[in-house]
């Protein structure tokens, strides 16, 4: 198939790619280079089959672009994947979560492609104490990045029924590995390589959350995309069963630093790591179960993995 | 309280500054007069505690207004109330129905005003077959109208809680009243003025739909507003617990113009009205009901007293 995957230099969209290709499909990655690197995608370059574009998909190039030839879909990896830079400028995620999907939608429909695969995420959910099923449940964003992306689902959703656009939405929940552009794991990576001696925490460290591996995050999402036919939309929780405190995360990255006695972990009060923060989070994960897909690595293990991952990358550059 | 009712020369908003004013408010409204029309408030004209001011909510000066005297809610009622043009021009709805809301959320947090009133619509939950519940039952819209106003809803919920803006969500029917700027009964009127030997129904006249009196509309609001403290977000339901068949609108207008006999009702095949149409639609009340409110009127009372009221502002006019 001929695919476009927005966000193709950024972490999720870069696995993405690879995977897509490995999968004998032809893939245009496209991307604005905002939080994507070219880096990522250097391996994929002078193939036949890949090609990156720098370009912005609120440009009309992009538009332009998907006009080219016929695709048949575009997986919309395209955000703004940073929740805390949404909350300090509330334009942000209007712009590169919600605007880039509208337009997305848009370009599909003008040009006639027939499938969408969309990253949303748990964070649509809002703050809630149970664990929730895709189709029951308030939809209470608390973050400007989760309103992006309920605003990107409703419109998917309207495009698919008006446009016969089968889409694919997948609710993330965080998700680690080499490539990530932020996140916990980064954070304090970068945090101790400038200081040794002291790793401040945001939020009291009791915060619990799932972590998924990439590589086990695209498992899940092309078998949806292979095994489900939506009529026309469907949406997917995706994440491990387990979840891992942040607390665990900070020891585990000073141990895998070799920085155990020497650094001091100092937590902040608050349960909450930021203003728009959900401290605590399950789903219902039945619907993707169902399909033959669990999370290979639990939580603990994606968290482990992600960070030997993160801190092997940095070591290679 | 100093309220902005933005669509304040619109069908509902107007209705609502009649209602806000009479309860001793000071109200500002605000309108593009895209749909709405002064004559609407040409009799709160000259009052102390009424001001009409016309600008667009996405024009600069919108944010200006708000942040010139200390403003206690606004009740954001504007929007491209016309699904079918939002259906041929999908901008439409983008730009006036989404983007107007994300703009009045903006302005309000900039300016620390803490309630915030807004006019959200069944279309959200696109066409499910059961009665839905606030909380419950997935939100597929299949409008760009419905994907709108639940993108609106989703930024009401991240600035509610980021910002401490209370944010009272009600979920409209189809609103029905004298100053309607377009909607069913409107259109056969308009029909009939032009060809009073025929009618062409859009849809097969079959679809049935809970039709709710703009006067029973405002006493859910406003009860909601003054009973409810939202924390900082509540959603309801609002509209009658019965429905009217578009057959019997069509048939009431007809013998309300006088015109029994004389006129050959044509209904197309298709039951939906249009592409984005929910044709058959019901929802739980029991959050509203538990108020104390339960629609005054049925939906077939709703519509009866509604041709009436159209037909005797068409003929003062």
């Amino acid at each position: 198939m001929r695919i476009i995957v927005t966000g193709g230099a950024g972490f999720i969209g870069s696995h993405l790619c690879d995977r897509l290709v490995e999968e004998g499909h032809s893939v245009v990655a496209v991307d604005d280079l905002s939080l994507g690197r070219t880096e990522n995608l250097a391996h994929l370059a002078g193939r036949a089959d890949f090609r990156f574009e720098e370009v912005s998909i609120l440009d009309p190039a992009f538009d332009t672009l998907v006009g080219e030839v016929d695709f048949d879909a575009v997986f919309h990896m395209a955000a703004n994947s940073d929740i805390q830079a949404g909350s300090r400028d509330r334009r942000v995620d209007l712009d590169r979560t919600f605007l880039t999907t509208w337009h997305v939608c848009e370009s599909m429909a003008r040009h006639g492609v027939r499938q969408l695969v969309f990253a949303s995420t748990s964070a649509i959910y809002g703050d809630v104490p149970e664990a929730t099923h895709e189709n029951h449940g308030p939809l209470i964003p608390i973050s400007f990045y989760g309103a992006a992306k309920l605003a990107g689902e409703a419109y998917c959703s309207a495009y698919a029924h008006r446009h016969d656009i089968r889409t694919w939405v997948y609710r993330f929940p965080n998700v680690v590995g080499s490539r990530a552009t932020h996140g916990v794991i980064l954070d304090f990576v970068e945090k101790l390589e400038k200081d040794g001696s002291v790793l401040d925490v945001l939020g009291d460290g009791t915060q619990e959350k799932p972590y998924l591996y990439v590589h086990d995050l695209l498992d899940a999402m092309l078998l949806g995309w292979d095994r489900v036919v939506p009529a026309p939309l469907e949406v997917f929780n995706i994440g491990p069963e387990s979840a891992t405190r942040v607390r665990s995360i900070a020891e585990a990255v000073v141990a895998a630093m070799g920085l155990r006695g020497e650094v001091e972990i100092r937590y902040g009060d608050e349960p909450r790591g930021w203003p728009g923060d959900v401290p605590r989070f399950a789903y219902d994960l039945g619907k993707i179960h169902a399909l033959g897909w669990k999370a290979a690595n639990t939580s603990d293990e994606a968290m482990r993995r992600a960070v030997k991952d993160v801190l092997a990358e940095r070591s290679a550059a």
